[in-house]
This record gives structure tokens, sequence and C-alpha cells, in this order.
């Protein structure tokens, strides 16, 4: 039987610390295929490149690993590499990070890296996004590659049942003060106070955006409160959005708009 | 009673048809300020600019309407509408659009119309997003028009139930073509096929973004059954990501690995 084939993506690029500690691990597991941007594109949500061309540039970056550059988003290289660089071949695993900084809560939906790893998921790939809570560039990444290693080889093992997209965030702990993982849901978040005002040396305003991320209720199953515990979060994820609770109640305004159009 | 405050945003821009149609018709329902990016911005998702401050001009184009242009994403305009152009107002309605494509189905997750309507609810701020089936410039939005029209007219006298976000696409069909309004889910589909190469005067290959939509399941509540059927699409939305029938399942994952950690 052959190695199973593991892309690896990520939002910052190919010389973030965190991709590198990501690969080291997924080695173990298969082959491994990176695909990343050129640049770093924090915060670039599920953005896609329509109104220019793409280019890929294959770079010798990592020992052993075949890996790609890519001009545009993460979103982008998860397609280029499904459609271009791994085409006609089956794709095992999608790993995307590890990001520096928190996808938990709110975060996800700006995140370049989960929506790589969610990208991989509507394309039927299993799909695991993976932050440390470390924003540093020095972060140590021992707790992120233990706990890495663990899902991915329970993955491998087991799958994730009806799940396709795990989103994972490490605490900023030594690895002997975290408590364990804990399965969670978005804890529902929202940032405040985004922008800081200031004067252009032409005396022109300009926003630079900032915030304060404000947790709405205080849930013992959500990502937040795992994380603030000391537990690595794993929150099984989604790309159908259809709030299914209010589908019937919205039913009434079916009946209104049919009743008299 | 004051007049309620409508933000109308969208992705394509202030010189959109859609935009203009929509404000049209905001503009029968309370005082209309529009908040829209000052260059296209189709397929941006979710992104948001972390990376470099954000412009704001006030711009002349629409009668009677204050206007305001804004050198972001479509989720940057919503976010600078609530924290400075809105600052302590409470903003009733968010509508975004009218765009001119679809963005049913996964569209949703790769749309800059949709994704501004996402941020304004996760601010709290009920919102609609509308997309018209007919991708042209000269498109007609007398339907488009009527049905934005019936759908604010019931928003403001019943709320949306639990959900605080719409997706509505209507059919390229004159009106009396169309057949009313159907509440659904977000259909399962994907793209493929996704890229053009070519080769740049150097000889280089270059990728350019296209594809082809394919539907996974034929389901009759979905919205794609309901478009292909003459009906406008309306699914309640969500940016509560997490795939809560899968945590069940997972929580052998939990037990795997906090039993030998």
């Amino acid at each position: 039987m052959s190695k199973p084939l593991i892309l690896v993506t990520n939002d910052d690029g190919m010389f973030a610390p965190g991709i590198k500690a990501l690969i080291e691990v997924a080695k173990e597991f298969g082959e491994v295929v990176v695909v990343a941007p050129d640049s770093p594109q924090s915060g670039q949500g599920h953005a896609i490149t329509i109104s220019k061309p793409l280019r890929i540039n294959k770079v010798d970056v990592f020992d052993d690993v075949v890996a790609y550059e890519c001009s545009g988003t993460p979103v982008d290289c998860v397609k280029l590499a499904k459609s271009i660089i791994l085409k006609d071949r089956n794709i095992d695993l999608c790993l995307s990070g590890i990001n520096h900084g928190s996808n938990a809560s709110i975060n996800i939906i700006y995140s370049g890296t989960m929506s790589a790893a969610m990208e991989a998921s509507v394309e039927g790939i299993p799909s695991i996004g993976l932050s440390s809570m470390d924003y540093s560039f020095e972060a140590d990444f021992t707790a992120p590659k233990f706990f890495a290693r663990k899902i991915i080889k329970y993955a491998f093992e087991n799958g994730f049942g009806e799940a396709s997209l795990l989103n994972v965030n490490i605490p900023a702990l030594p690895i002997d003060k975290i408590q364990g993982i804990k399965i969670c849901h978005q804890a529902d978040g929202n940032w405040t106070q985004e922008f800081i005002e200031s004067k252009d040396p032409r005396g022109e305003s300009y926003y630079w955006m900032t915030g304060e991320f404000k947790l709405e209720t205080h849930d013992e199953d959500s990502d937040i409160f795992a994380l603030k515990n000391g537990y690595v979060s794993v929150v099984p994820s989604m790309h159908d959005l259809t709030h299914y609770e209010a589908i019937d109640d919205l039913k009434k305004l079916e009946k209104s708009i049919n009743g008299i159009s």
C-alpha cells in the first residue's frame, strides 16, 4: 500500500516557524507536499483570486519535502494543489498551519489558515487547521507538535466521524501544563473597538484595524472556555452555513409573500 | 419614532447597477447610508485588511443618500460603518448587494456580498444579502427589487425569527415567470475544473481561475433546486460553523488522547 498523501498549507507562507513544525509531524505519517502562499495572508478568510492570474513556483525550502509557493490566497493554494499540482492524485489529508494566534470562536471566519482547511474539506479531503495561541515568532512548538501528532494519528486510524474539518487551537502553555484536549463548539464572540484612527503627513485620516475580542456568552462547552482552562480545543466545523433551526419559523415569510405575489 | 437606519453595502462598488437598485428599495423603509468598496471585491470572502491602513471617502453618487467608499474589502466596509461612520448609532438593518451572479450553495463562502452581510450579523445587525442570477451589467432589476421590497417589509414587521442573516438569490427571469419564494437550505455543491493554464510572453505558466459548478446531491429543499424551478431562494444562514452532529462521535478522540497523554 502506498503512503498517504498529505497536503500542507498555511496563511503565513513558507518562512513561518509553524509550517516547519507541522511538516516535521506530517512526514511521520506519509508523503508530504507543501503548497503555501508566497506572502503573508493572515485575515484573508475565504478570499479567492478571480481578477488576475496565479503563479506557482517550486521551491527548495524543506528537507525531503516537495514545496510550491503560490501567488494567491490560502484558498487559492488548496485549489491549485487539488486541480494542478496534485491533479489525478488522491489527497488523504490536508493540514493547515500551524498558525500563530487564535482561530477560536468567530476568528475561524477571518482566518486564512482555517479557510484553506475548509476549502480542502469542500473538495472532500479530510482536513485539520491548527493554531498555537502563542503569537510570537519564537513560539515553542513542542506542545502543538505533540497534539498535532496525536490528532493526526487518530484521524488516520479512525477518521473524524461525520466531520471532515477540525479547528484545533493549542494554548500557549508548556506541554506539562496542558490539561488534554476538549471537543467543543465555537464560542459566541466578536470584536469591538476595531480601529485606531490616525492622520497621514497630509492631515488625512486613516484607520488601522485592531480590536478587542469580546465573548458574548460564557459557555463551558465552548472552545474559548477550553483554552482558558488549559485544554487544546478541537471544534468539528463545516461549510454548510444554513441555520436549520430558523427554517420553520421563516416559512411564514414564504407564505406571506407567495400568498400575495 | 425616528426612521430605521439601513446600511447598504456590496462587493462590486458604487457603480454596479445592483447597489443602485437596492438603494432605491431601501429608501422606502428608512434612512439609508451606503458604505461600499472603492474597487470591485468579488470573491473576497471574509477577508479583512490588517497589514495596511484603510481610507474612507464621502462621495456624491446617489440622490438623497449619504455614501462613503472605503479602500478595503466588503467586510472592512461593514466594520468601518459600525465602528467609525455610524459610531454611536443603532443600525437597524444591513442590506448587501444586489450582487450580479449566484451566491447560492457553496458560493456563499466565497462571496464578498454575503460575507459583508454576515459581518453585520456578527455585529448583531439583522442582515440580508441579495443576488440576481443575471450576470450581465444590463440585468433587469425589476424582479429583484420586487422581492427585496417584500422581504424587507416582512423583516421590519416580523423579524427573521431565530436567524439574523438571509441569503437571497433571485432567478434571472421576468417577474411574471417567478413562482414565488422558497425558504431553503444551502445545496451541497462545489467547483471542478477550476483553472485554465496558459503561457505568458516569456513562456512561463500562469493559471486563471474558472470552473464548473457541480451539485453533489439533488435535494428538493435546497437553494439550487428552488432557483432551477423558478423560485427566489432564501437561506437563513449563520456564522457558527460548528458541526454539532459530529461532536458526540469525536468524544472518542478526546478520550483516546486524554487517556494516554
